[in-house]
């Protein structure tokens, strides 16, 4: 029998792609080695939102008074809050299952390996048995990135150093934290654990944290977070690791961390060995494999998609790709539209974003203009804050007023944001966006007061 | 002088039509006779949503064991709350102030009355001093409801029932409530006082709360208060109010119930009286003034905007509204499109809407199908929660699997339902929300979740 397609991965893009193509009649296999959902479910996403809602309570009632809650005393169980991060994945997981069955998708539980390709399809072996499928869905993710820092390796082994895999374990809250690496993950990680009462340092070889993200609100999250106590350090870089005792190097001087753990969180490359790629020989770059807007990897039936490809490395991109493979699988022209892709990182306050920065426009050549408003215009904010100092920016196309980015710091920009990713995927103009009804109060509202500042320019 | 357009009234309406008129060039007058914002920001949204930000608070953190988060010796202080909401409000009011300025708008702080018409304006006297404006914009807002019940003026007088009017400053939590009343207003006002500690009662007319809301939302609203401890008399009217003892008569019975404190929020009516109107004579129909959807009375130049017309009674209504007045005066060709206008209740779970209900479809001979799936499809839910129950149900015409509703009651619904009012704004059809990408984790995702379920029907 051979399947009119084989997913490889059982993380988002693999459990969503499969879904979706069963449903949509295919017969189709999924092949995963363990736990269905991928890291986002059982390292990534789910663990760490887990963890940052308790982490965020605690938080707020110790700043209660200001909002007339008062607490005698407050304890932070970190025994407890694991224990319910494990229930809810097992939750989730479990529902991914019977997604998959309701969808009529088949699971074998074991690792995949391609074996080549003849005329009617992929040959793929999977523990015992061998299959076969006229299209080959890779879905097979990313895996931390270890630098060839000296001592790191041991310190993995020793278990003085963690990366998102085996954090999530963690029963006893760390007095101390060194965080290698400022971008989404030791952001949150640092929120959490700064947040629950641990001492962090975040060391970051940049001269910024949050990667990508507009600069200002890179500044801005940077201020929140020494406010509450984390050391950054950033333009800096690790030169050794010894135990949980980190060694750097900086333009302002050499020195050193010792703290309780380590979490390195130096970024993430897509997992492209071990599973017989090589027989397919499919084009690659720079350690990814290629695929255009489409999901099409240079080798014919052979689509590609979530963080093995490199691109974008967010669940939800990894999910819009399955989609777009699925649709071409069947016939369809659907893209990515990776101009619309949101992202969110699950700090307090949040940041969301989607579309162009200032930057990113510049470099592209695109001829912007960009409009900032503080969240002080919302009524919302205000009534739920004290002293926030969030803002709402737009990059807007110059010459047609479309909408090309909006980038947020603020409490429910992660709620909100899908709808600014809408804005620009249909081409919205500001005077558009200006007659949008946004429910009062709400922060959602930012957005047109922005829209309508940028009108008044 | 003429002016290009007088604003009666310094509400959502008034404030946001006068600011656009300014920025816009208009020579714009503002007649407002107490401090700027309106019932919104003085007795409304704002001083509510300041209010429930502290009571959801003291509420998560009593309930926080589950999530590792342990409390000795909760306090909720009143006075702490209400001092914090004056200064918010003053905040807000002043923002008020300053929008105006910058737009170049005269305000004057005095009663104004409408003095006739004649064939260069409309004649507006303002205290001691007399304008003459091109046009007119009503904006006038809305008054209480008094419903004419044995006892209850007695109690207004005497301070043992209150409206939304007098509630906001209490410096004290009373032991115990009734609120007379089961829609939006008496809602978010039963979920802070239960939430804050008091003793809640609810009697409503209706055989549901929420007035227009999706039935099964408000039931499960319903279920969640009463969990919490809130006594609900459905299908009940009040019969007689004696200081703050109210008695009440049903299909099961007559009774009575002995609270500390009566909150009266019966509905609100159009403000149409005593401010000169019937000089214009305008056309009304069952106590509001009758506008078109370009806010246009029946009087040339005369527009009107916000409670006053008596269609939405929502501020950010009131905003669009004015906002078309602004464009007609212009000679624009806007209109208000009141199928995508969304609605929120902030209660804990919040509820929020935009567009119709299969019973709103129904009754206007509409085909339509409705899918409903459980919040705990989303993973940021279930990280989140423990043990929620909330929905998310999409309305979607038949023919054309155009989407006509959105229905939620989840936490974050507020802030992610204008994106649905703009998918019904633009006639999305279900295949194209299936596209468009939703952050994860996020609550918001549950609209892709829904549509993917309709689609696979």
């Amino acid at each position: 029998m051979v399947y009119d397609l084989i997913v490889l991965g059982g993380g988002p893009a693999g459990y969503h792609g499969a879904a979706l193509a069963g449903r949509k009649g295919l017969r189709t296999l999924l092949i995963e080695e363990r736990a269905l959902g991928g890291v986002c479910l059982h390292n990534g996403c789910i663990p760490s939102k887990t963890w940052l809602q308790s982490a965020k309570l605690f938080a707020h009632v110790q700043n209660g008074a200001v909002y007339g809650v008062k607490a005698d005393g407050l304890h932070f169980d970190q025994q407890v809050v694991t224990a319910r991060k494990n229930k809810v994945v097992r939750i989730l997981s479990a529902g991914v299952k019977t997604k998959l069955q309701n969808a009529n998708v088949e699971v074998v539980t074991a690792k995949g390996e391609i074996q080549g390709k003849d005329e009617d399809g992929f040959r793929i072996k999977a523990g015992a048995d061998n299959y076969k499928g006229k299209n080959l869905l890779l879905a097979t993710g990313s895996v931390p990135v270890i630098p060839p820092i000296p001592g790191l390796k041991e310190g993995l082994a020793a278990g003085t150093v963690k990366t998102n895999a085996e954090i999530f374990d963690l029963n006893h809250l760390p007095a101390s934290l060194v965080v290698i690496g400022g971008g989404v993950i030791g952001l949150e990680m640092a929120a959490y654990f700064s947040a629950a009462g641990s001492k962090v340092t975040v060391i970051e070889l940049l001269d910024r944290i949050g990667g990508e993200i507009d600069r200002e609100i890179a500044g801005i999250l940077y201020d929140n977070y020494r406010k509450k106590g984390v050391d950054f350090k950033l333009n800096t870089r690790v030169t050794a690791v010894d135990g949980s005792r980190v060694q750097f190097t900086s333009p302002t001087g050499d020195g050193a961390v010792e703290a309780e753990l380590v979490l390195l969180s130096a970024g993430r490359r897509p997992l492209l060995s071990g599973f017989g790629l090589e027989t397919l020989q499919p084009h690659m770059e720079q350690g990814r494999l290629v695929v255009d807007r489409a999901g099409r990897t240079s080798v014919p039936g052979l689509y590609a998609a979530g963080d093995v490809n490199g691109r974008s490395m967010l669940a939800h991109t990894a999910y819009r790709e399955a989609e777009v493979c699925i649709d071409r699988i069947l016939g369809g022209t659907e893209e990515v539209n990776y101009e619309a892709i949101p992202a969110v990182i699950y700090t307090d306050p949040e940041v969301a974003s989607v579309g162009e920065t200032a930057e990113s426009a510049a470099r592209k050549g695109l001829a912007v203009q960009t409009v900032k408003v503080s969240m002080r215009y919302s009524g919302r904010y205000v009534a739920e804050h004290e002293g926030g100092d969030g803002i709402c920016k737009l990059v807007v196309n110059r010459g047609d007023r479309r909408l090309l980015g909006v980038h947020l710091i603020a409490e429910y920009a992660s709620e909100l944001i899908y709808g600014a990713g809408l804005m620009i995927d249909r081409e919205l103009r500001i005077d558009e966006i200006e007659k949008i009804v946004f429910p009062h109060p709400t922060v959602s509202e930012i957005i047109k007061e922005a829209a309508l500042q940028y009108g008044s320019i």
